[in-house]
């Protein structure tokens, strides 16, 4: 243990750092920063365990920031603990520099997530402790360890804190501990002029354990620290009530704490003077950017210490590993990157069904063979059929989580959230479900996941205004060519920045979820159908679905050259089949394509396109989505039959026929585009 | 008073029209509504207050649905109450019939909102209640109302009522008074396997006023109403226990009550039998879309007292009226759906600023000019630049609904639905403010507002990757395609369900706000950077701009006819003006246009369209979002340079200049592109 004035000054040299980062990017958030710096300080220092040398030990406990505009709090504590040279945080929000302005995950240097969007990064721990539950429940308690998160008054007012704080408490994520650096100011104005909530209150009303202290007081943090170490039975939230700007002082001297004016500016634009506040704090303002020696010398230890606690536990590790030579090879697939193996081949799809149903079929297979698989349903479970997989195990609950179902409630964006931050603990692969037209809730949490690459899956039933009677509030209409932004947005991989599939029948369904499995680098969304689906006519089923990695592929060829093409995606593929012997019969010959992904179809060679889509030959597109969801497939010259409005209530085979999407208008349609 | 056996009655006539609804349209959800009938029966028979000859009043309570699966709860309600026949009951879900799956909002028929996806209906009454208490502080007392809300288990999960339960606890809008249908079952699971917790400990902490009663028990509904019309520091909470499916009974008779299997099902196909269930509640299986001539006197009796009850208000209002005729003209004009009357012309911009500061100039003046304006933003006020109007009023709080400005706290969903329930009760224009990334939260409740047609407006700063320094989760790049796709969405009335609008200087913004408070019929988004843009070289500044009321116009003319044209919106046409004189060094001549909202450029006439971007000309379009943003407004075979990645935290200057955002790639560009 050390000496809390040692502790004292750690914080200070981190708020010296923090401080200066800003001061010198001229822009960042220095006020919180230095509010939460003893927090971190004795984090790190006395608490947190990782191996120095092995950045990604799957043992490690990890540090889950939700403010990401402290971030120069955490470059700060992670540069004492040598994961950032000085020099990174002098380039601080620079081109080019691993000190961005909002952390992005970088597991090598400390950094476990990305974060910005407030809420997300502590509800990303919630899902990061489910994960070490589930392979503790599965290898065993040596490989238990901790979770920590912090959080900002802007995340516990963000709605999503909500789902996140009934889903710990309810699970009763006792490895999880979280710390909530509950300064009153927030951007805009003190915390009470928006919010009289009793948080503690409303924390325990979901079943934490609540642990009210001083904030700035190292003494206080480690006795909450480790009294949160041994609950059992609870997540724990320690309070911190602290100072924005600790240790801010102005030009004349006085104190210049407790201001808005320090949360989202350099200190020196906010009215304090940021030479006195270095002094203050005992840096020297003409060079400030050092690292204390005593300091330097707490985090030696520190260092030491921490290697000798992960020789431990990694030569307990290894006994087990010896004793359970099985299992160990599992815990490794578990964590490679590799695509876990599954018979596709052998699913039996039974013909004509919904492709939510095909979809449970492929879950239920999943259920035994992807035996890491943890599948979650926004309370949808037997609508969105993710329960195909809940048949074959069971739902997590307080204590037992040798099942693999995660019910998460009504909380979609919760639910999303809790997905990416499993897949960021590593081990075990998220698929989350939900109507498709809730995608709109998730999208927050899904543009995380693609940032972050995370190959999370969506499970997005009731694809289309074919929901029938439940009316325009569930009936996706522009859904789909809103999540397909996301496919022509690149990563930093220059890649799709996600994977999305709407497939046309049973046996594409099965191709898809293939698809969605081996995509290790990025989310994959499923785009499913509620109501019944004709199984398209080629020959060889599965086989000839299998062409769908493609992108876009033939599904019927004609004898002769085509006059035009037919594209479409999902159930309208079945629609475009239908209309084809009418249009024959009028003397048109036609080649439908099937285009579940227009992404993948883009990443093809030319020749392949060309072979898909003629450049040279007309082009018909159905959707039911918006006209434009089908235009860059369809071409400049393509023209697309769309819905360009909300949908109605009613039985969806009206809708088929008030809205036109039956054979006979695609005859109607095509005939009339070729002026025939 | 009537007698409690009476009531059961009536609640046991609304539990039999709703199920029957269900049994027929063979689809829907009769479990909750049959839970949920009692409360309502005793709300609609005793309390609530409206007139009922005329639907419109302004000084009605209003009833808010969370749950709009519950929509045969409401409709049988509400046809006891006449305002629906038994022939639409009879028609539920149906194509063209008044009583869709999920209630749409129909005043005339006493639906206060749509309802479907859950937490977005009681929370569009917290809006509500707002409005109210504004209208009050400016027009007395004699126009207090009551403002009911009606939630299910669902609605309490998501996320959304948390936000909603901070902020009516923390201005204690004691006019508000909610039920919350408490009967443990979820469309899934049972509550208890998804939630431990303790609801009414969880509103403590936000400072309601919570009442725990029998939910199925007449005299305890009454009792708990009661007590909340007396409140006056803290909006009420009324748990109700309730049974799901109350009355239901399987083929052997047993009880079918408290089972999943009937939430969203007909009874006859999740189990229980519907004949013996309608027995068991008194009615006649062979019959059932009848009303007890008992409950049709208990009603007749209500809308006698009703008639009564309004007409002394309407008595009041008058005198009111006749004593303060300047004040009633404003009531009046708040209440109509013309827009305010504002001198634009006279606000003068600052040349060269960033268009979210020409948008404060705006506000200020909005400020003072139009009076019955709500301003809010989810904590960012002073760098969305919402403080402009801010300035020169002051914010809500608990008891002092006197200033016009709404500090919503970190909530954007909350805040955009709550501005949905303001536009709905009325008398108010709500205007709601954030950063353009997080219109990602907002969008579940954007698209509400679309789909009902209401005319709120959205602020949205910091528009691009020119947010700089604050990094990829900061810098929107896919949002603004997103957001344009509800341009394409037509509402129910055939028009563009939103008016998204990104002007490209000051002078633009401030027509763009005019034509935002001119839209008194869809909501409006206005897309406003964050850093400095020059002003358009257009010689007549804010005349000139009028002209982006077209949604797109020339803003540079070439003497002889354009080799090509440029487009863009917001801060790139700054950029391509820029570029001008150094292609025209290179002899290109070419034709500028800015276009603030596609949407508005489509429904142009084609003479003027191809005035602005002549079909034979090419096109170049510049944007900092996806290429597809613009690549509707270049047309097929236009060219469009974009951004088709996350973006990287640095300063803009630099940002600009990797990503190519200058004249000097412009330059590049256009030359490539026309082969020179």
């Amino acid at each position: 243990m050390s000496t809390t004035s040692i502790l004292d000054k750690a914080a200070d040299n981190i708020r010296i750092l923090a401080s200066s980062m800003v001061e010198k990017a001229k822009s960042g958030h220095p006020g919180g920063a230095m509010g939460g710096a003893d927090f971190v300080n004795v984090l790190f220092s006395e608490f947190l365990t990782y191996d120095p040398s092995d950045p990604q030990w799957i043992n490690r406990d990890r540090f889950f920031l939700d403010p990401g505009h402290m971030s120069p709090m955490l470059y700060s504590v992670l540069a004492l603990t040598g994961k950032y040279s000085l020099e990174d945080l002098k380039q601080f929000r620079q081109w080019g520099s691993v000190t961005p302005g909002h952390p992005e995950v970088d597991v090598e240097r400390g950094v476990e997530n990305t974060s910005g969007p407030l809420g997300q990064g502590h509800t990303m721990a919630i899902g990061a402790a489910i994960a070490e539950r589930f392979l503790a429940a599965r290898f065993g308690n040596w490989m238990s360890h901790k979770i920590y998160a912090f959080i900002s008054d802007g995340g516990v007012q963000e709605e999503i804190s909500q789902g996140a704080g009934r889903i710990a408490g309810t699970l009763g994520l006792s490895n999880l501990i979280m710390f909530y650096d509950s300064n009153d100011i927030q951007l805009s104005t003190v915390v009470s002029e928006v919010s009289v909530e009793d948080t503690a209150k409303k924390y325990e009303a979901w079943g934490w354990n609540v642990i009210t202290i001083v904030g700035n007081d190292a003494a206080q943090i480690r006795e909450a620290l480790t009294k949160a170490q041994t609950e059992t039975e609870r997540p724990t939230l320690i309070i911190g009530k602290t100072i924005m700007g600790k240790g801010a002082v102005a030009a004349d001297g006085s104190s210049f704490e407790n201001k808005c004016a320090t949360h989202g500016m350099p200190l020196s634009e906010g009215g304090a003077s940021y030479e006195k506040t270095i002094q203050n704090l005992g840096g020297n303002p003409e060079n400030p950017f050092v690292i204390f020696p005593e300091v330097e010398e707490l985090y030696a230890k520190r260092q030491a210490e921490l290697v000798k606690i992960a020789a431990e536990k990694k030569a307990q590790q290894a006994a087990w590993e010896k004793e359970n030579p099985e299992l160990a090879k599992k815990l490794a697939k578990f964590f490679s990157k590799e695509a876990p193996k599954v018979d596709f081949a052998a699913i039996a799809q039974k013909a004509d069904q919904a492709t939510r149903a095909a979809s449970s079929t492929v879950l239920a297979a999943f259920a035994s063979q992807v035996e890491n698989m943890i599948v979650a349903s926004a309370d949808l479970s037997n609508s969105d059929k993710t329960d195909g997989f809940l048949k074959k195990t069971h739902a997590f609950t307080k204590g037992d989580f040798s099942g693999a179902f995660f019910q998460a409630g009504v909380c979609e964006l919760t639910m999303a959230a809790i997905a990416n931050g499993m897949a960021l603990h590593g081990g075990v692969i998220p698929a989350v479900g939900t109507f498709f037209v809730f995608s709109d809730y998730m999208k927050p949490a899904v543009r995380m996941a693609a940032l972050m690459q995370l190959p999370v899956k969506y499970v997005w039933t009731h694809d289309a205004f074919r929901v029938g009677e439940d009316g325009p509030t569930h009936q996706p209409v522009e859904q789909e060519a809103q999540i397909r932004l996301m496919e022509q947005l690149k990563n930093h991989h220059g890649k799709n920045s996600m994977l999305v599939l709407r497939p046309a029948d049973a046996d594409e369904t099965t191709v898809a979820w293939k698809l969605a499995l081996e995509n290790t680098c990025t989310p994959t969304g499923l785009i499913l159908s509620r109501q019944n689906i004709k199984n398209l006519v080629a020959e060889n089923g599965y086989t000839s679905a299998l062409q769908a990695a493609k992108g876009a592929y033939i599904v019927y060829k004609p004898a002769t050259k085509a006059d035009i093409i037919l594209v479409a995606n999902g159930s309208e593929v079945a629609t475009l089949i239908e209309a084809v012997p009418f249009l024959k019969e009028k003397g048109i010959e036609v080649q439908v394509v099937s285009a579940p992904s227009e992404g993948l179809f883009f990443n093809q060679d030319e020749s392949y396109r060309n072979e898909v889509i003629p450049a040279s030959t007309p082009v018909f597109g159905l959707t039911a989505g918006l006209p434009s969801t089908l235009q860059r497939l369809a071409g400049a010259n393509g023209k697309v039959f769309g819905l360009d409005h909300f949908g109605y209530s009613a039985p969806y085979k009206v809708l088929d026929k008030e809205f036109g999407f039956t054979a006979e208008n695609v005859v109607n349609q095509v005939t009339a585009q070729l002026g025939k």
